[in-house]
């Protein structure tokens, strides 16, 4: 069975781990992917996202989302963890042929949940602003998605943006707790599984000799996305956050979940913060009036370790 | 001339009163009707303003906008102002020809200032989410615009929702402070202005007089309207707050100005509020960086009053 996906995306070095794993994933059709401020500008992240597509002879639909946060000032950037170029400063030629798709991030996503109702995945592993534009432009949005993936959020573990607040839910915490609030099925892939698989220097020489052409940027775009991991850490690795989603629906029995109430802090301090109560935890009403979501809890490391390196060995 | 503008409304009584007026100025030419929650539902506003352009004639794009604020629960509606029907309870037979544009409000906005760069001034007497919307779907969007003249807020006066709150701005302060923001010019028409000048039961009755269509309808359905504004005045009067900008670009000689730096309060107690610090007047900085407005402070009660009976009047 296929699954037919909208991918929303800020690329970004994990960003492209999880496109390219998509494309070589014959469970996943990906109908296009929308881009969104966040790891980098939203101009860079489209370019970047048509990069990626020449580069993979991919003639998808691209989008350009949305610029800054639902609410607040215009935002800072990742570039020190993705590079002034959002891939690390390899100096990969951009895209030229490529070009951008007219509409909206947003308006893309109304359009396909139109066109094919019940049938579309929305993978999104940028900040969350595309998705509260489109569930504002259409309300029968929930009705029409079959799920929604989220890289993002930290339900039982530290933040890295904060003590409390992972990057991609504190760089827009308010379109966060829309798309949380929403009438939809979500299912979240949090700092809770992503930070259990390291990904060492030698998986990343594997995954290039496994396949020249995507492992090759990955690997290459990878070595500065180490560089920032290793300043906190006694090893060089680094996270390939935004692929575990898509490693989900290719392969569900590789994680464990809870489902819990789930709230985003819009509150100063605390902005960003994905509370989870689960079920039957609370008797408070401001998580008991909350939706449910889908928090996946645990991960097998192994075999998603495997899983990434069979999918980009593939022809 | 004749200004090209983007009407955004939730109809309502005084919307219908201002549509009309609009419909009747050569002055003006409305390139469509966008519509908003606000007085009532959007469904009811879309299916209202349609209705006022079949009753007119008018074969103008009618788009349905957003259904609720840009933060925060679904909001209540003022049924109590302006009757079940948004026109006063006095069952007018809905549109069954005109049909709504399949475009949302805020993409409809987009389309029309890219077609007419420059040329457009949005006027909105409802809240501001569509305008919010619009900036998040396209960000250059306040070059292409010539101007945005809104009915809201309160500057130097009391609010009508809450002591310091307008209706418009507090049904949607976050998206007003984001229009707000913007780098456009607005022209503010809020109760400062509107609430100078109050119409009698006499002037509806010489509004019918000139026009049994339009003026018939304004004045059928704003009984109701006066029965809400009586309960707190000891004379029956009502007020057409949202023709006042429309009145404007008829004749901008009804109107002083102040210029001031305007924010929007979003904090739980004043949301809402519309303050505005005229020029020189702070040294704060939470103003001083906000963007300079024009606030209608005067309003020439007898010659708005003469320009509705003759606008009206006109076959």
């Amino acid at each position: 069975m296929s699954h037919k996906i909208i991918l929303d995306t800020d690329p970004g070095i994990d960003d492209a781990m999880a496109i390219f794993f998509a494309f070589q994933s014959p469970e996943i059709e990906v109908l296009g992917l929308t881009t969104v401020f966040g790891n980098v500008p939203v101009e860079m992240a489209a370019q970047n996202a048509l990069t990626l597509c020449e580069l993979a002879g991919k003639d998808i639909p691209v989008c350009k989302g949305v610029s800054r946060a639902w609410v607040g000032k215009e935002s800072t950037y990742a570039h020190f963890v993705h590079g002034d170029d959002g891939f690390g400063n390899i100096n990969f030629p951009p895209a030229t042929k490529a070009k951008l798709d007219p509409r909206s991030s947003a308006q893309f996503i109304v359009d396909m949940a139109r066109q094919y109702p019940g049938e579309v995945t929305i993978v999104a592993i940028g900040p969350l602003g595309n998705l509260a534009l489109a569930l504002r432009l259409e309300p029968e949005l929930p009705k029409l998605i079959k799920g929604v993936s989220i890289m993002g959020g930290a339900a039982f573990v530290q933040g890295n943006v904060t003590p409390v607040a992972e990057a991609n839910i504190w760089n827009d915490a308010y379109a966060a707790e829309i798309v949380f609030a929403a009438d939809w099925e979500v299912t979240m892939f949090g700092l809770d599984v992503t930070l259990q698989v390291p990904f060492s220097l030698e998986f990343l020489n594997k995954l290039k000799a496994c396949n020249q052409k995507f492992g090759g940027f990955v690997h290459d775009a990878a070595q500065f996305y180490v560089e920032f991991y290793s300043e906190h850490r006694a090893d060089k690795v680094c996270f390939f956050h935004d692929t575990m989603p898509l490693a989900h629906l290719v392969d569900p029995t590789l994680f464990e979940f809870q489902v819990g109430h789930a709230r985003v802090s819009t509150d100063p301090l605390n902005i960003g913060q994905t509370s989870i109560a689960p079920v039957n935890s609370t008797t408070s009403a401001d998580w008991l009036n909350a939706r449910q979501i889908k928090v996946a809890t645990q991960v097998d490391i192994q075999r998603i370790t495997q899983l990434y390196l069979d999918t980009y060995a593939r022809a």
